[in-house]
């Protein structure tokens, strides 16, 4: 962690990888916000949060600015989509909207790692932190899988589709079978929140909507395990062209 | 949970769904040999257990013994076995050769009940206990799926054999993909501990092993993961008859 307004803002632009900067709410001067035009150049994550947030964060004196650095190098959106089509591959990508819990946002990216997927897109906020916990539920993972974070998902949604990558929502609201689906050629899954599934604006820009089928009464799987089925479902796929 | 050997035995003979009974190491008496033999009479899973240990579990005065109630109704393999043949279905289970993680456990229940599984089989000793925590974390799924305990899992292995059940094992040391193998007709799928995997004697017993395809350095799934993409493979070609 990096404390202090001046000390934050060296940070920033010596370009130093960059979890999330937490801002008093409140502070106010040329200094803080010299730090947010800073932060905002370089896409690095803010938000502006109560003193008592700040105070469970560190102990020590933070002068109401808390930089946690962040635990792996993160890519963009761009980069990832590039190096794969450069390499002459068909891009498969995992797309996480707001998975908050951080043992499943681990065996998430357990799973993509091995499964041997091109990369994780997340979003720069409502997801889980990549905090040394989630790495380590990870199984270490997170070190060796490319992670791209992005402002707006929405974006990177035009954006994969504009490279000619498909888009498939999994989500229990759909009515079409995964394995009714075709998910070879440049392809994108994308699962959502524990919570709520996925956001109804992004539900809308996939190009499909694919449902696990179920029976029983629970009606719904845990999330790293759906995200477990749909990947490998893909990768089944993919390896007899099916 | 129930207090003192007399009404441990009680509870025993009046048929009571009993999760465990805990004994102090070294007490022995006229009493405490009865109810062994009541336990074990009624395969009721009982184990020795420090002093420690057992004030640990309550502060009440437990008298040595402890008997923790069961927060489902357990089911015989026998039954679990000869219900899904009378109904005239090709029965699939799931294994598990003790998982000790309760959110994993929950998760794989939770998997099991989602994908309609006819039930699944644990170990008395060394599986993750079905407490409040394991219920909660299967969303529910543990009230209404089967789960058979067994003394032994290489007596089960036999008996499921003996009724034409193929027992195919999970592990990342097999060579055969199970996207190679045929999983539909009387199926029971076993996946073991998050340290080991499954134990050698039991692996051999299995009429296949197989593994789930990985690229990457980190070689393997968190377990409630490979138990989702196993199952869900299995039902995939059940579905479609493949």
């Amino acid at each position: 962690m990096i404390f202090g307004t001046r000390a934050v803002i060296e940070a920033i632009r010596s370009g130093r990888e960059i979890e999330k900067i937490y801002v008093q709410t409140g502070l106010t001067n040329d200094l803080i916000k010299e730090m947010i035009t800073a932060a905002k150049e370089r896409k690095v994550p803010y938000t502006f949060t109560p003193q008592q947030k700040l105070n469970h964060l560190s102990s020590k004196n933070h002068q109401g600015v808390i930089c946690v650095l962040a635990e792996i190098s993160y890519s963009s959106v761009d980069d990832l989509v590039h190096s794969v089509f450069a390499n002459g591959r068909d891009p498969f990508f995992l797309i996480l909207d707001r998975i908050t819990d951080v043992r499943n946002f681990g065996a998430i990216a357990r799973t993509a790692e091995c499964g041997g997927l091109d990369g994780i897109i997340i979003p720069d906020k409502g997801n889980a932190p990549i905090s040394a916990d989630a790495v380590k539920t990870s199984s270490g993972a997170l070190n060796h899988l490319p992670v791209a974070r992005t402002e707006e998902l929405k974006k990177t949604f035009s954006q994969l589709k504009e490279s000619g990558i498909r888009i498939i929502a999994c989500t229990e609201k759909a009515s079409k079978s995964i394995f009714d689906e075709i998910l070879t050629g440049p392809l994108a899954l994308v699962v959502g929140s524990e919570e709520d599934g996925i956001t109804p604006e992004l539900l809308r820009m996939a190009d499909a909507q694919v449902m696990i089928p179920m029976k029983g009464k629970v009606g719904s799987l845990n999330v790293s395990v759906s995200a477990g089925v749909a990947i490998y479902e893909a990768i089944r796929q993919r390896m007899f062209k099916v």
